[in-house]
């Protein structure tokens, strides 16, 4: 198993909230996605967009994701993102971890699959390509 | 010029709505780019995935709209759009008009073009086809 | 343990879908979000702003949800989505199976606590009215 | 009248962009509207939460917006959104270029009034501070 972490900050906007004044949760799982693609970015040295040209690779959507909500964040908050990448054959996990002065707002871990494009079109799981494993290795 | 016109009833929902109790805006052009496509569906008996997939159509790319915003809705508003769109050659305006109880909120005007896609894949601005117009026309 | 269900028809729009074509996830937090509230709105005739107006009630925030992810759904899907609820004691769970043509393309299990506002108008737990688990029994 | 600017990046989330590959056009409002939010906080020196507990303000909302669509962006696309606010009495305009590599892509103009909350919490026009025009002079 491979693993890698990477960490951001995010402002949580206005539009992102509720009438309640705390963030409209799927919200959450735009930031969580953002935060996985950021992961590539970081290691590979190139975008999403340029992993779907060059890399052997069709997307890695999500097959499974679970979280919890431990604290509610407010429009205005800058809230940190830890992300924590571990590599199966041909899926991966991402942990990720929100937190707001160091005290952790909510807990996401979610599974996906690698995929590639068949000569039709369609997609079908794949190994995740050894070379993007290295890079991830350092 | 031909017209034609729709209308559909939309729920405001929780999550459309900011910590001022009323909707966050963008969601207004969330609800407005549906009803263009519906009109579409309405008048063609296919939905735009069947549009792209049987017509000379590669989308109807907004070139401006115009919004005023004369009254705010609320969570729980089950709010009517109405919608009447005009062709001209390679493009077509919509007005949607959005209201609650008979009294108008939002008043919105897009502009939009017809567009192709040539054989390396780019769009192309191309006449709105007889074949819809003639749908149109009933 | 009180149970009730409730299903309703859900299109997928262009704009909740993602480049690979298919809808990008986070938008089925949203669905389930509304359908969640439906069932309230179902069993007890009311909005949730007329609960929170009416009742001993400030919101039901979620605290924990699980997510499996079965078969992607597209634009111009038209999906069930079948929402079933089960009280605890200040708590319910939700099961939410979103299908399409009788296929479930995602379960997903949300934990929610009822909550009241203080005389601070700070959120506390607190048990789900009675009144509340006598209209679900119907 | 009284002018101020802001320049900020934003990056287009794949989440962002819809079936064509291209941004959904309602994302732009949600970046626009926190980049309206962004300047106040740049001349006050407050988020937009702060000022609503410290100044004799109820929010901003929108009456009327305009915007053209010259040239798509795509995600993974670093644009560049420069505000320039102009006041008048209780309003004032916003106007917003999104640009990718100095080409522009949009432009919108906004405007917005200064509304307070009355005892009844009603929202009312009223003129924009004179203490928050102060800052904005610097």
């Amino acid at each position: 198993m491979t693993t890698y972490s990477n960490s951001r900050t995010v402002r949580i906007e206005w539009g992102d909230c509720d009438p309640a004044g705390i963030i409209f949760y799927p919200r959450y799982f735009e930031i969580f996605d953002a935060s996985t693609a950021l992961l590539f970015e970081a290691a590979l040295g190139m975008t999403k967009l340029q992993m779907l040209q060059n890399l052997e690779f069709g997307g890695f959507p999500l097959v499974r994701t679970r979280a919890r909500f431990l604290m509610p964040t407010r429009f205005g908050d800058d809230v940190t993102v830890e992300s924590k990448i571990a590599f199966g054959r041909s899926s991966f996990d991402v942990e990720h971890r929100l937190s707001l002065k160091s005290e952790t707002c909510v807990e996401c871990s979610e599974k996906r699959v690698w995929v590639v494009r068949d000569t039709n079109g369609r997609i079908k799981s794949h190994p995740v390509p050894e070379a993007v494993l290295a890079k991830f290795r350092g």
